[in-house]
């Protein structure tokens, strides 16, 4: 079986998890990989625009509703017994594709992380508070810090992605 | 291997097949089946909305973007060459866990279709116009019409899935 490659880019909330998640992601398609992107929501998110086909088929009760062009597809599918599919699963039933996944958020989980650092969203990290979390990788941070992982500019798409190509990526491509 | 279950609901554009769909969606949900629908779109869709984070993913590249919450999961793909994969395809691979797939368009595939007709958009049939279309099985009409398949009032849901029922899911429930 294929090997999954999963990172997970983690932040106490209002670091900017998303925008060093799109230059990391810009970063890899140029460098020629096929790159998943999952993010978690905590709460009920949003996603197609009132009244469109697609959203009314959703509406009307579809459990599995999707819509596809040339260009994409889409999907919507409802959880049954509102009940989150595992993360492995997901990432086993649709990201077959790709060379890695990113993802947003499941903090909880064992994935190797990087953590995204900012000195005026908190003092300490998500990773190395109270307890320590060994799936910690590297940071990315907006000032020096003397830790026990690498530490990268928060803006330096570039060197992060030169760390994961190196840990991840060499042996699968 | 599981029967798959497909039927198409065709009719010449702006004849309301979306409306339909929403009735026949709601009516199989309430007799207690997981109802898919899969949409063909010649355009180039819309979905999500700007600026939210999965948006962002998508826009920076990401091949494969799923969003998850307790409730659903969505998931937007990019084709690989601007390829739109096959419909059987399509459906091996998302609705396993349905009872049946309503698809809105794919006309030109040989799935059973229930043609919706309004009076007032078209004289004749999409599948009895220039061709007979063999893999028509009953017409959702607005006018009484006198043909060689049932004809169903166009707003008559329950008549609709009793057919479907009796002819599809008899034998898969």
């Amino acid at each position: 079986m294929k090997k999954r490659v999963i990172v997970s880019i983690v932040a106490k909330s209002g670091t900017g998890k998303t925008t060093l998640l799109e230059k990391i992601i810009a970063e890899l398609k140029q460098r020629g990989y096929r790159v998943g992107a999952l993010k978690h929501d905590a709460h009920r998110f949003d996603i197609d625009h009132r009244n469109k086909d697609s959203w009314r088929l959703t509406q009307a009760g579809a459990d599995t509703m999707v819509i596809t062009s040339k260009e994409k597809l889409a999907m919507v599918k409802m959880n049954p017994n509102n009940e989150e599919p595992d993360v492995i699963e997901i990432v086993d039933r649709y990201f077959t594709d790709v060379h890695l996944v990113l993802t947003e958020g499941f903090k909880g989980n064992t994935f190797p992380k990087i953590e995204v650092h900012r000195k005026e969203r908190s003092q300490n990290l998500l990773c190395r508070g109270e307890t320590y979390d060994p799936t910690l990788l590297a940071v990315a941070s907006d000032e020096h810090l003397d830790m026990d992982v690498p530490i990268y500019d928060i803006n330096d798409a570039q060197g992060l992605c030169d760390f994961i190509e190196e840990r991840f990526l060499r042996q699968v491509s």
